[in-house]
């Protein structure tokens, strides 16, 4: 059984958009987790309780669809809620609406608990997720992983990892990831092109001043959409991987 | 006379923290010009009804000053209020209260009307301005500039332009220098010291894919704190130079 909905209201920004005056992914992103962030400070577990056990929460894969991106001043609601944990992991849902009540993105997260002082993965501790009323089992979902980067014809930009791509956690922030691999597709294609889905995991932290490269490579679809393949490599290991469809714009 | 007040009150999100747990510079700046430009859209001078003039609001140069800058989850009142206003310029003053009414950041903003055709300045239209209810006055105030950059010893670091430095006003985002500026010093600079001011001179627009130079030289003052001054040139021209006052923490 899933656990307890949790939902909160946002007006988009102006400096939350990107060029093409639309929500960018990196700022949708941080909106989503900061709301389930806020569901486990309702629920008296907050980011602030788990780091008291020496652990915190940290994303393994996302999967992010998109109906539509909203826009400055719209008044979007987010709503988030648990669907299973078991020994490691906990699977959780997203959703995004407008004010007419259209759902403009659905995402699918997978979350682990981290030791951070040893930095590795750890059993989830039963009564950090308790309060959120969701079911345990044993059954591991099985997320389809990102489609691989062609290695032959992919291209790659280099990224030094700045002050503010870390966060409070000192490791660059989830969303950046997002920034970089965007940013690997140029400005033209993002204009000329509609995002329809993302899927990313998360394999290895990025710390301060690494060097970074975003490779990237792109498949024409069968059904004229473009399939992308990223890639986040730091001193040879893999950091992060994505694969993401876009739809042309006539 | 100075012009009507308004003021929002913003929750401070992990995500618009940096590092050090507390709210970033451009995060801050994003935020102060997201209220003033609520208080046009309130007024019914909005940045599209500027826009449909052919027109938009630009920043000239901000000063800021920082007595302490919010954390996470801090609940903060951010009041803005229109100084003055001549043919071309008209200031305004932002402040920033925590919950306990303490005053934690003053800024004072320069802006001016640009022609969004012809890129360049034009005088300020009186039926934008006069919603405002501030006084027209010939006085121009004389802000202070940025302590320049020492050329002898400024250190340089190359930021190419990237997809999400730009808004949808098709240029860098004025909150984007502040980022550069700040990378610039480093993290190690950052966490140990507290930002008591910064002073940003805008001179020049950036464009998408343009290399910019982050130029910063450091200079210790005699009650121990430390100055800072930077530029960013861009093809050989100035875009835009600051200067900051830090305090050594203990």
């Amino acid at each position: 059984m899933s656990g307890l909905v949790y939902e909160k209201e946002h007006t988009v920004k102006y400096y939350e958009c990107d060029a093409t005056k639309k929500i960018s992914m990196p700022m949708l992103l941080n909106i989503m987790l900061y709301v389930s962030g806020e569901q486990g400070r309702m629920l008296g577990v907050s980011d602030d309780v788990v780091a008291e056990h020496g652990l915190s929460w940290i994303i393994l894969q996302t999967e992010i669809k998109v109906n539509r991106l909203p826009e400055a001043h719209e008044k979007i609601r987010v709503m988030t809620q648990a669907q299973s944990y078991n020994k490691f992991f906990t699977y959780r849902d997203f959703k995004v609406y407008d004010e007419a009540g259209e759902l403009c993105v659905t995402t699918n997260c997978t979350f682990a608990m981290m030791d951070f002082t040893q930095r590795k993965m750890v059993r989830i501790v039963d009564e950090l997720i308790e309060p959120y009323k969701v079911e345990g089992t044993k059954k591991l979902i099985r997320t389809p992983k990102p489609v691989p980067v062609n290695q032959e014809t992919a291209q790659s930009i280099d990224y030094r990892v700045r002050y503010l791509d870390i966060d409070g956690n000192q490791h660059v922030n989830n969303a950046k990831y997002l920034d970089w691999f965007l940013d690997s597709l140029g400005l033209d294609f993002i204009r000329q092109h509609q995002l329809k889905s993302i899927n990313v995991k998360y394999e290895k932290e990025v710390g301060y001043g690494n060097m970074v490269q975003s490779l990237v490579s792109q498949e024409v679809l069968e059904d004229g959409q473009i399939a992308t393949a990223h890639q986040i490599v730091n001193n040879g290991t893999l950091s992060c991987e994505a694969s993401m469809v876009w739809e042309p714009l006539n």
